[in-house]
């Protein structure tokens, strides 16, 4: 066990739905501390230019680094789409981001090879995933759907009843219609779990038949407990602890929980 | 005619909204030049905190003083309801912002005395119609109903069809059920008008009767003048320029001419 078992992980999305990654890095490494930073006076990032979602990042990673975090973890896909490599050159400690581990997992599950993505515009239209994929695998074919209206459904706490499933129809079907031979679909943005039902059942009606749905928390949560294990720097024991911080506290413990699971009973104000 | 009579206007916004606040002081007062300044690196502040949105609004009003304007207009609805007495105590020109020309057309407007807001999460909170409104007519009665979707699906430009009435419908039905003799509705945010003709429709529907819409873009433009007049700031001849500049600017070329009504032909990027 090294010196950095002790250390915590580092998570930072531009909101509160990277409390999804935090939940299900809990479930699988519960030993392991977690300082969580959510931007939320500056969400969402998913309609802003490269140029501008790296800055932030950078001003997220900073944070995190300051408190002697020895793992990094990308919660947010358009983070992780823009960032990635301008984070790995400059942070010093493994980075982890959302599109690799979902691209890997979304591998694994396609038998057509045809994998569709729902996400951010940031997300689809940087090609994130494509990319992923294709060093994965080159013969997988990857369509994208840029979904602007599930992050304000999935904040406003609609998530069942005609009106989500109204506009889901409205996007999916566009991307059923152009990619009939897609057996699987990618959450691309950590609010999209919680459009799981609804998702899940009109991509069932526009395909005519099961899809499976790729989830980058779980994913997420596998690579990290892989990078910890390779690097000798599991925490092997204690219940960790979860500090989070976020730069506006608006509605937080009102939404929180519909991400993490369970109240989020502590939280800092930081100014980035 | 003053000395300050050619400096220009100076207007800004949490993002792209405000542009229709752009065009009703350019038709109001072609002479004028403006700079318009859209915060849209950080946009939405709709869903901020008030302490957030006070702090923004400081950096946006400071990079507008630097251009020596003569006139501060704030047309974010949500930085109006928040930082306007404390824009007002420190910037050193008249400001106007979008809360209190807005409820003095709605009490032109009133015959009930009933009057709705619709807004952001923040207006709606802040209370600031209902102060506003109390001032000048304490008899007058103010609903405010939040619509946390109508922003996404203006920039999104769902702007008629299905999924707006269905949204619509959910928040002006319960306001309507609560609220029955109400005959004004204020569109308190600067995106509204673009979903102008669904709301009517609804708001008819939901009352059985017409209501009167109330948009604060051209109750601001009429304020402008009223205070240029009095202060004998008015630029007299010439056409007025516009210059824009934005903190981020992605997707601007598609969405911008939505509510500038003409497409924007130059924007500068400024980091705040």
């Amino acid at each position: 066990m090294s010196p950095q078992s002790n250390q915590p992980i580092g998570i930072f999305d531009s909101g509160v739905g990277g409390l999804t990654v935090v939940r299900a890095v809990r479930k699988r490494l519960p030993h392991e501390d977690i300082v969580y930073l959510g931007d939320t006076a500056r969400v969402p990032y998913g309609s802003k230019s490269a140029e501008t979602v790296i800055r932030y990042s950078h001003a997220c990673a900073q944070f995190l680094l300051s408190q002697e975090v020895k793992l990094l973890m990308v919660a947010c896909n358009t983070a992780s789409a823009h960032a990635m490599s301008a984070l790995r050159r400059t942070v010093g400690v493994p980075v982890i981001g959302a599109v690799e581990p979902g691209a890997q997992t979304a591998q694994e599950a396609t038998v057509s090879r045809h994998v569709g993505v729902v996400g951010t515009l940031g997300t689809v239209r940087s090609g994130a995933y494509q990319a992923a994929l294709r060093v994965l695998d080159p013969d997988i074919t990857v369509a994208g759907q840029a979904c602007p209206l599930f992050v304000p459904l999935a904040e406003e706490g609609w998530l069942e009843g005609d009106v989500p499933r109204m506009i889901a129809r409205r996007y999916i079907d566009e991307l059923a219609a152009a990619h009939p031979a897609i057996d699987t679909l990618v959450l691309g943005c950590t609010h999209y779990p919680l459009l799981q039902g609804i998702i899940g059942e009109v991509a069932a009606a526009a395909w005519g038949r099961r899809i499976a749905l790729v989830d980058s928390a779980s994913a997420m949560a596998r690579a990290a407990e892989a990078t910890l294990t390779a690097r000798d720097e599991r925490r092997q024991e204690g219940n960790g602890s979860l500090r989070a911080f976020v730069t506006d506290a608006s509605r937080l413990d009102e939404v929180a929980p519909r991400f993490l699971g369970e109240p989020l009973d502590h939280y800092s104000r930081v100014d980035l």
